[in-house]
């Protein structure tokens, strides 16, 4: 977010899509950030090839600033609303690999396999956000509605895990 | 703080208000990181509830940058000042709410709990920010001494829990 | 990577090539933080030296944000990626220096010098940054495929260091 | 740093004086970071005033990326040499202010308080910088020079303590 010159309070007007842009992605962020607290709470082994997963995630995650910057300062404009999408899809495929990498050190049988189980959000959100980026082309505000809807899916962080971990220490 | 280009000590003149803005949040800060670190060390459970309270105080702390900028670079015109008071009112909100959450999981009678007590502090501080904002647009100078007067009230990390604390060592 | 002003996916191509150098930048950051890792996993004592071995890297890997944006920013032209190339030898070097210093704690018989072994890597990677940065100015091309073959070499986190750990855990 | 819109290493020569200014600058946060390191763990306890000491002296330090670009971008000018010199003299007070509330904390016959002794270096560092501020109106080269003898003589982390803590061990 630019400083604004201006003084008055409609400065801050033209900062407005800047600015919720900028709350959805702190969102998301905040999401991945507390699943992936979770995910790693319950692992209870970091292999290579996991710590490349999570190098791979944080990648994708880095982009966030920038492709939010994009869209907000266009006012959502079609090709850069298609590209926030493109790159929450990447993030969710890259969390999804990093999951199952966990998965496979900890065991099919582990806690965590079962915590997770069919994973029906996990499986939804990229076909949700691959949905969403064609539809950038014909409103942004649709595209840009299911973002908000899929970020509100995974609000809750998640409670499988949170299940599971209560039920070990018992 | 933009480098300035001149090399007099005139230069820093008006980067003046920009610097005692940019100490004001810098101290706002501390005394949230210094509570928050005590706060946490009294938690002994973190539940999913707290972690999304954590991230929404974070977020209105992350906004300060941008707020403390747009007032000290306006010389504390009267917008981007109420609007500096709203910022730190939210702050205010969302670290009563991460309070709670955090009593609401430790239980009425836990040590936290009765470490804050009746917590006129927190309840003090939102009230002051609230008089200050509209206050703002009759003198920037008011609004800023409220904000200041509040940092001083809380300058002192907060006693009742390390007090507590030290008791529980005992 | 700055923010284009245009919409269309056409105003991304300038930023191509900084978004490859962002990706080869990134992908070096997260060899080092790998390694890294299994470095300090391994080392028993933190000494004097080794924290100023350490603070050395940093300060190589800190200066890889300048040398990637002035690289990408001009297509990769002959001098910045000539420039490029020698932090990526200077950090290689102090990389070297840093695992040396461990070692020299450690003991020559420890766990760490009999995992690194003969450090082929370690020694190969200086020489081809060598090669490469005069390279730089008969074909940008051809030297900025040596740093990619280079990365390439180390993507996979060290095995010797893993499997010498893994062994001390049996 | 900016990154530079030329692409021949001639490019690189404005940019000579900033670089010099951030390796001394970056020195100067590596001693404090290895002091820091060794101050804080020959600690036992954290107290509030401890805590507040702390962040007065990274208030200092935060001022160190503005300082250095100032005076690194005006090639060494007067005033942006001395005000250099005042924020290397104020984190210089805070750091002696924070050993001596650690100190206070751990008692005057503690471990800390027998390895730091008479403490001459951090006695002579305020001297010094004193001396140089005035002295960057005569020469700035000498103020500077002032500014890099300091840095050397701190330059190996403080071996008093280094060496109690081994004796503690034993």
């Amino acid at each position: 977010m630019k400083v604004p010159r201006a003084i008055e309070l409609a400065a801050l007007k033209p900062v407005l899509p800047v600015f919720l842009s900028y709350v959805l992605s702190f969102i998301y962020l905040g999401i991945y950030w507390n699943n992936h607290h979770h995910l790693f709470q319950a692992a209870k082994q970091v292999s290579g090839s996991i710590l490349w997963a999570n190098l791979h995630l944080l990648f994708w995650l880095s982009l966030f600033p920038f492709t939010t910057a994009w869209m907000g300062e266009n006012h959502l404009a079609a090709t850069p609303t298609a590209i926030y999408g493109f790159v929450l899809l990447m993030a969710a495929i890259a969390y999804y690999i990093l999951q199952r990498a966990i998965i496979a050190n900890e065991g099919r049988k582990s806690l965590l396999a079962l915590a997770i189980g069919k994973d029906w959000k996990g499986k939804l959100s990229p076909a949700l956000y691959l949905t969403a980026i064609p539809l950038a082309f014909v409103s942004s505000w649709i595209a840009s509605g299911v973002y908000v809807f899929v970020a509100l899916l995974w609000l809750i962080p998640d409670p499988r895990i949170a299940r599971a971990l209560e039920k070990r220490e018992q």
